[in-house]
């Protein structure tokens, strides 16, 4: 029998070696470049928080050093060494270099090099070796930040995290493009959003938020939809109507922001990209006002449309910018009968809804509105779209037992961060994309 | 257009009003109970800190409110008052309730009893509204804080969250067990563990983590399984051997009952549990000696045995409580044929595996160990099994790479809970349990 003491190797990483100038220190990392020159070498070895250069003038090692494929893992022994040309100014001189693991193969992309030539395609079927790229992996970096951003916003504001099932036996919308399987001879659905549950949940919790994955069985092969992606929700009760969720989605897109902007300043300035301030109130248009503006703008007859389309998002974006010179708008009160069913209709006006889109540089972020929290009406909802309620039987009865006001959002994780990247693909902003084609690696 | 001002009504909730003692201020929550007597009769009011007691004087008022059914949902409007009697010292006195959303049905179980005498169908059968009740509520505020406490060390100790597909072209573990379903016309399967994904990234972050559903489709109907469960997981890269791992996940386990500790006082005492310390070193016996051990103190024959049996892992929780005054123990070294493929052997006896068991009060919280890194140990590992390397391509290019020495764990979230408040059943401490008689609610 004994204790499990653990000696862990004092280890150094390559961002702590500046204030440690004289020290000898113990790095480990990954062989990103060798660069051979004639009297003198130098090993860029890159560990999790980024490059560290080591000096080499030892031929042997040199010469081992020179057989050694790209993404070996070494361990490296030396002194810090102040070197202003160095990056981050300070060098490792009279190294000692031990091969912890070999790599049997060059990868099938340059990792060192500052930008990467390779189409998405490759990048996704490398996926484990490309995300090593310092631009690939800055992407995930700062989604990992806007999480981080994400669920402090909210539990500072008293919201509780849940978990709800992916398996499910009704399809969340009502409609088609949901994934069936055999779940011990009935069969259950993937969960397409976590609406029914979070909404269900308002009643035990108030405020319920959850990040999670969603399944979506479109068809359709484009770059802003994939059939797997990881949904960011929320719900509160106890609202005046859609304005209040708008309120609180507004607080937490910018605590996203703020938490990317605090702790990713290297992978900002690696992908020489900006956080823009999020306005304290966020410009908001009613859908009919929207419609019109844009007709009297553009002199398209938009009368009788149902929806946006992503022209008019881009008008709106831009409008938003010039009059407001905000990145962000809002357009509120969606066509009632283009919402799911559970939307809040607007008291004077059933046709319109409490509901909202984000747009973000004439972009949709994030999608919600108030829904409905009676029994009676969610029947009335139904059976005018033509819906059984049976399947929804489960989520109807919380509404029987006393259901306050209440709405909320969802928001595509992947899609938020390929927006603030400039992304044009949200595979790129997805570690292992699932699409029509793609269910590897 | 309008900006989107929005004026929150100044809600109080029921926690803070001890301070406001002389406000009049505004209540909204549940008709949690309301006793009426012959001269005076008392509204408890819930909301998502407590509940509130409000004094009801007016004939017509106390009339109205006996009409109610529980769960009703209300707004007060009334003045604090100091009532050492009453729950948190204060009641509200002259109010003016309104009925914001009305209950249709009275619930199946009395939500305002201090104890649940229905039986586990039952309450989860009526899951969206048997949640309500506080005891059921705190197991949720007790998982909430504990993901805190989770994230929390992780992302101090320079862990990357991730998220990885729960849609998959090849079993975790290679074994059966798996959901099938059609993608688009190919096999596909519902991830049993971010195994892979999270491997595959220690070559891209070093340091990685992961909170997310995973699916196993065991036909058993058992106290400790379901077949849809949330899965704390982690790795990392760079460790001497499994030791590393182990005491990560001690102080992984410290931070997630520190955070139950100190968020969830109310919780822990309306349940009466007790958050036990987690030792600093955790007690270890390697797989072997444990055996011994066991077979002395029992009289067993336990040579030949390849694994521990619950009632063994019960001994062992004694054994540690009585000789280290220890709640937890490790049990290592399993053997290496009874773990999955990509399981390390320990160097100098392969028949046993750098592998762990973090036993709690006797039971098993996490499993864990470190991972094979170099390719040709996979293949031979493999094809040592008899299992094809074919569906796994996408996973082992990660190891032609160069990955450093790993290992990692993976811990059941509702396991977790269920054994720190004692509870029997797992299904107690998931929302919505997902089995093989269970699809709804």
């Amino acid at each position: 029998m004994s204790l499990n003491e653990v000696v862990t190797p004092a280890r150094s990483l390559s961002a702590e070696l500046q204030d440690r100038t004289g020290e000898v220190v113990t790095l480990q990392g990954w062989l990103h470049h060798f660069r051979r020159l004639s009297n003198v070498s130098f090993l860029l070895l890159r560990d999790r928080t980024g490059v560290a250069q080591i000096v080499i003038d030892d031929p042997d090692t040199a010469e081992r050093l020179s057989m050694l494929k790209h993404e070996s893992v070494l361990t490296v022994n030396g002194t810090v060494t102040a070197e202003p040309q160095a990056p981050g100014g300070v060098e490792i001189k009279q190294p000692t270099v031990t091969v912890l693991s070999e790599a049997l193969e060059e990868p099938p992309i340059e990792l060192y090099k500052p930008t990467i030539r390779a189409q998405l395609p490759t990048l996704l079927d490398y996926a484990p070796v490309t995300l090593r790229h310092p631009r690939r992996r800055a992407y995930f970096r700062l989604t990992h930040a806007a999480l981080i951003g994400y669920r402090s916003v909210l539990v500072d504001a008293g919201f509780t995290e849940i978990q709800t099932p992916k398996l499910v036996a009704a399809a969340t919308e009502g409609g088609a493009n949901v994934f069936p399987l055999d779940y011990f001879g009935r069969r259950a659905f993937l969960a397409q959003s976590p609406q029914l549950y979070k909404q269900m949940m308002v009643g035990v919790f108030e405020r319920v938020f959850e990040v999670g994955p969603v399944f979506r069985a479109e068809p359709h092969d484009t770059t802003r939809h994939l059939n797997e992606y990881v949904s960011l929700d929320m719900e509160m009760g106890f609202i005046r109507d859609h304005r209040d969720v708008m309120q609180m989605l507004r607080n937490i897109v910018a605590g996203m922001f703020a938490a990317m902007s605090s702790q990713c300043r290297p992978e900002l300035d690696l992908l020489q990209v900006e956080i823009p301030p999020v306005p304290e109130q966020i410009p908001s248009l009613h859908f009919a006002d929207a419609l019109r503006m844009i007709g009297a703008a553009t002199g398209e007859d938009l009368s009788g449309e149902q929806d946006l389309a992503p022209a008019h998002e881009a008008w709106l974006g831009e409008w938003a910018k010039r009059e407001h010179q905000s990145e962000f708008v809002y357009v509120t009160g969606f066509p009632t009968q283009k919402r799911a069913f559970y939307t809040h209709p607007e008291p004077d006006r059933p046709e319109y809804s409490n509901s909202f889109d984000l747009l973000f540089r004439g972009l949709e972020l994030a999608t919600g509105g108030q829904r409905l929290h009676r029994y009676d009406d969610y029947i009335g909802a139904l059976e005018g779209r033509g819906m059984d309620p049976e399947p929804f039987q489960g989520y109807l009865q919380a509404f029987k037992f006393g259901m306050p006001p209440h709405g909320g959002f969802g928001m595509g994780l992947e899609r938020v961060i390929a927006r603030v990247v400039g992304a044009t693909n949200i595979r790129d902003t997805t570690l292992f994309p699932r699409d029509i084609n793609r269910l590897t690696p």
